[in-house]
């Protein structure tokens, strides 16, 4: 039964699942578990945990059965793909020393994961790696995964990291499991089938440490019963930090597993029942609990609820100057309402201070609106100019023949004919028969510089007066590194080196943030002198908190935040992002090959603007720790159309 | 005028340059250091070195004639692409704080590169980089990269390295210049018309820091007359470091570019010179002393010289098992006398230790050839009976049925048919009439069990005796890490995965060994247990040497030591090698992307065999200092078929 309804979810972290020790009596295990323990489903041993290969008689060879847990015919193939993930053996250990329980547990793991395919199961939980190398386990696993048919295999991994530098280097000791998993994942090749299982115990590590998993593609958290506190009432509740981390899965699609033994007998003794005989599940009341806390979870705003199908996916950017936007596109963005009062309060101050209070009925104020689209900013100045008394011209500058026929309409529509005049043109190329004293633009794209807002701006600046204004007056465009598993995969999946070096509008849900962001770009209009490029170079340095452990990049989220004027600004860079503005999202810069971090290292990367007479495009690289290639050498990915 | 003729040497190494000022009489400068110089070719300023860019007058703009160093019309183009190696201005400096200078060192870069390719020239030498932070070079040299001619960059980067770690980390200074190199090439993703030159100076660094080198694609070496020292008669000569450095680029068609000012002037007065009026070149005592040392080295081996074809070339190892060898091949191998002739002292020691001397005339010894080929074992069988006096009953088996043909000619010529039976066979199948004493085979590939011999020995086991002996009767594998840039970019240049994880067969030339060889797998004959598995599995550290410095690794050379009888051993390990034996080169197992190592550090890999039903392969794997992925997963890319 799931946890709960919450408006806007259709997550898998809905269903909740119990740990279960083996049982050839897998019907009436299942009863008891998904009826009297109202559980979703199970995660339960395959294979009787006494069977060894190297112990079955070499005369039985040809007529011994395998110790299964039923068969499909005790279960039906559906009910075992719905009820059950597969628990392989706990004993394997394919990196032992002993040669025999080596060989062992190869020959288990693959009889195991070969009966779990024929009946269909989706997932497959591995034990946990039981030493920090374990090079042989996953070159098993990985040829495993190399013929798998759908399911998914959950490696286990033990939520802990040591804050102890004196303890792990020579040490057998597991320091960070982190590492454990990064390492499986690399031999194994960051494989899609391959994901985690976090076992989730009483003390946790830094929220920094904790931040890593969440770029990673954790598919469930089995929480022991261990990790729970007693209320005052004798029921099981969690920590405060507990409860969040719990949320935090709830919230990212993780489903929770309850694991071990009740260690709350009184919660047991339902004091509501009346039929007091009736057995109640052991560990139905840590099931209620995260019941509880999925409900009380705040409902998922509409705005957000729109933005579902976008989180995680990649999305070219657009080609702003060589394809003209369609009136969906236009439309989308117009209700962007925030957008649009930011830039009318940035047009109200820009006439306070062109135009003083004694002046304002004689002098007429010029606003050029370049990049007009369907008027939305035509608006939003023609109200600035009612809000602060001024008398203001403008100019709607616009290159897309198609906007402007809904241009024209709205100003017949809305009487504005004789302060309006439509302009179908390319700013770079028009002759405007006056210079402005404002010039208004939303050119920006997520990066802010990259749909060319600079040379866009270039080429409008020739008809600004000497001491006119450009609302945006300015904008710097920020990055910062993340883990990002699922986009590595998404881009690996085209097997190309274009998609490797592109940049991407992302929606970033499952992203690990490694570092605050850096600026990186900056451009300002009016430009202070004619002769200055729009080619960039920084270097930018980002520290990885020490608590964080290591870490492992993917590539850079990119962001901007634009001065529209004075105190008046505008963008998503996450910690001074505009509330409530959904125009952009992110932009997300790959590595074609993860770079590996090691604990409290410093990251450095390099990034190009370059120009040429037909496009523009960015290059970038790694150069510490480790050094990467230049990314899309001469734009040969990735570019922006002139 | 080439160095001089050295028997088999065809390679650049003979050809040897100078390095010029500015000039802009380039027909005069040429004859002087050609004619009167006997020089091969100049390496020489393209633009006058006062040009900046930013220094031209806006106003000629358009009307400006670049300062280059002659036109196409006072040289031919074939004058300039023989004789002229084009020197890129000293001064650029990509990565200068100074934008100006910056911007007029890319634009200066950018127009010294077109002119040498409207030139047709064979190379250009870039300056070395003025920092160890040089991502900006980089940046611009990879792009112009991308749309090069034929032309070769070398990047000039000076010989240094120093052993002092106090120095470096995070002062500026230049440590180990290999560092600069391996990022500047890294941030190239390994271009092969990237290569360098190196600048020799007096001080030399340790030879295992040295070693890297030749792993690397160098291309010249610019010695300084500042390294000559003075011998008793005024003239210049070499240490002997530097003259087994020199002798080494020579042999490894490295080209040496003399460069400075004569320190020797006695040595320019020609004492044999009647005409002492007659000016001589001031670098000519130095090209002499250098070309003294060409034609002092030995000349190149036969063997050798008919192995030259095959330097650092990739071959795909042979599938003897599903193929079946060709005459020409078989000719080839039994060549190789040293083999045979060691085959026949083992042969001879098995004889004496089964068979006493009283006993001699009594026993007859039952000794099968299995994989006979066209009978050079059987030949060195029944010369060792001879040789001992002792009687033996020959079978030979043999799958191949056109060499069986051979082999039984070859019986009938030598009038062996009372003691050899011939059996057109698979080993693994045939139903021997008796069993034998003895059992020999060469079924070894360059990495020792590569070509099967387990799994044929396996079957051929059954018709040994008990007590009986295998020839061989073990063998072991043996691995090194090295730096192969050439192989390097040979595999990636198919663009695919199962080039990058497939062994091949290499005649190591131009390659760096970065630590001892370490054993890998071991087969013994006849099989300790019945039930033991052909399956392997290895974790190997090397430890680079601290003096080495940094290092890459592309990939492992592998090579096989196998115990014929006793002492009598067989194999191509370096250490142990069998010398002037040539019937196996070594083995090459690339990584899919080289791993970087830091001084000092260990490299810690995984090999395994793996054994299938229908095939046997080897996966691989790097586990630190960094993690690769496992590769060759279940035989995909590379697998020997049974």
């Amino acid at each position: 039964m799931p946890l709960g309804e919450r408006a806007g979810d259709n997550t898998e972290s809905r269903f909740c699942g119990v740990e279960t020790g083996f049982s050839d009596d897998m019907p009436n295990m299942l009863n008891r578990h998904l009826v009297s323990g109202k559980f979703d489903f199970v995660v339960a041993p395959l294979m009787d945990p006494a069977y060894r290969p190297s112990l079955v008689q070499k005369d039985t060879f040809g007529s011994a059965v395998l110790p299964f847990a039923g068969s499909d015919l005790v279960l039906s193939p559906s009910q075992w793909s719905t009820h059950v993930v597969g628990k392989i053996s706990l004993w394997i250990d394919l990196d032992s020393e002993d040669e025999t329980l080596r060989m062992d547990s190869e020959t288990t793991l693959r009889q195991e994961i070969a009966w779990a395919s024929h009946l269909s199961l989706q997932a497959c939980l591995l034990p946990a790696p039981k030493r920090a190398s374990c090079a042989n386990y996953a070159r098993c696993v990985n040829q495993i995964l190399q013929n798998l048919n759908h399911m998914q295999l959950f490696l286990r991994i033990p939520l802990v990291m040591s804050d102890d530098d004196s303890l792990g280097a020579d040490s057998e000791t597991l320091v960070d499991s982190w590492e454990t998993w990064n390492s499986f994942r690399l031999l194994c090749e960051h494989h899609s089938q391959l994901s985690i299982a976090l076992d989730i115990v009483s003390t946790l590590p830094s929220a920094n440490s904790l931040g890593r998993w969440f770029g990673e593609p954790v598919r469930s958290a089995i929480i022991s019963t261990d990790c729970f506190l007693t209320n005052a009432r004798g029921y099981p509740c969690l920590s405060k930090r507990h409860q969040m981390l719990i949320t935090h899965f709830l919230n990212h699609a993780i489903q929770i597993i309850i694991s071990g033994k009740s260690v709350h007998p009184r919660a047991i003794l339902d004091p509501d029942a009346s039929h007091a005989v009736e057995e109640r599940h052991p560990l139905r009341p840590y099931l209620d609990y995260i019941a509880y806390l999925y409900q009380r979870m705040d409902p998922i705003p509409e705005q957000e609820r729109f933005e579902l199908g976008y989180r995680d996916f990649l999305q070219a950017p657009l080609q702003p100057l060589m394809d003209n936007l369609e009136a969906q596109t236009y439309e989308t963005f117009e209700k962007d309402t925030v957008k649009y009062s930011q830039y009318q309060r940035a047009v109200c101050k820009a006439l306070l201070d062109r135009v003083p209070d004694e002046k304002a009925s004689k002098i007429t104020t010029i606003l050029m609106v370049v990049g007009a689209g369907r008027g939305p900013l035509v608006r939003a100045s023609l109200e600035a100019a009612e809000e602060t008394g001024r008398r203001l011209k403008v100019y709607a500058v616009e290159k897309n023949p198609n906007a402007v026929v809904t241009l024209n309409s709205l100003i017949r529509l809305e009487g504005w004919e004789d302060t309006v005049t439509i302009v179908s043109s390319d700013m770079r190329h028009w002759n405007a028969p006056e210079k402005a004293d404002i010039l208004v633009s939303e050119l920006l794209g997520s990066f802010g510089d990259n749909e060319l807002s600079p040379e866009c701006l270039d080429g409008a600046q020739r008809f600004l007066k000497q001491d006119g204004i450009s609302i945006p007056s300015s904008y710097t465009s920020f990055l910062q590194p993340v883990t990002a598993s699922k986009l590595y995969n998404d881009i690996k999946a085209h097997k190309d080196l274009a998609h490797s070096e592109t940049a991407y509008v992302v929606k970033f849900h499952n992203v690990a943030r490694l570092a605050p962001t850096q600026p990186v770009f900056t451009f300002t209009h009016p430009k202070p002198s004619d002769t200055e490029s729009n080619n960039r170079h920084k270097k930018l340095q980002f520290v990885i908190p020490d608590d964080t452990g290591s870490a492992i990049v993917h590539g850079f989220a990119g962001y901007f935040d634009a001065t529209l004027y004075k105190d008046v600004h505008l963008g998503i860079e996450p910690s001074t992002a505009t509330p409530n503005m959904f125009s952009w999202f992110a932009i997300y810069f790959p590595l074609r090959e993860p770079v590996c971090l090691d604990r409290g290292a410093t990251l450095e990367a390099h990034f190009w603007r370059c120009c040429g007479s037909t496009k523009v495009w960015y290059e970038w690289c790694v150069t510490s720790p480790s050094q990467s290639p230049i990314h899309n050498s001469n734009g040969r990915s990735y570019w922006v159309g002139l």
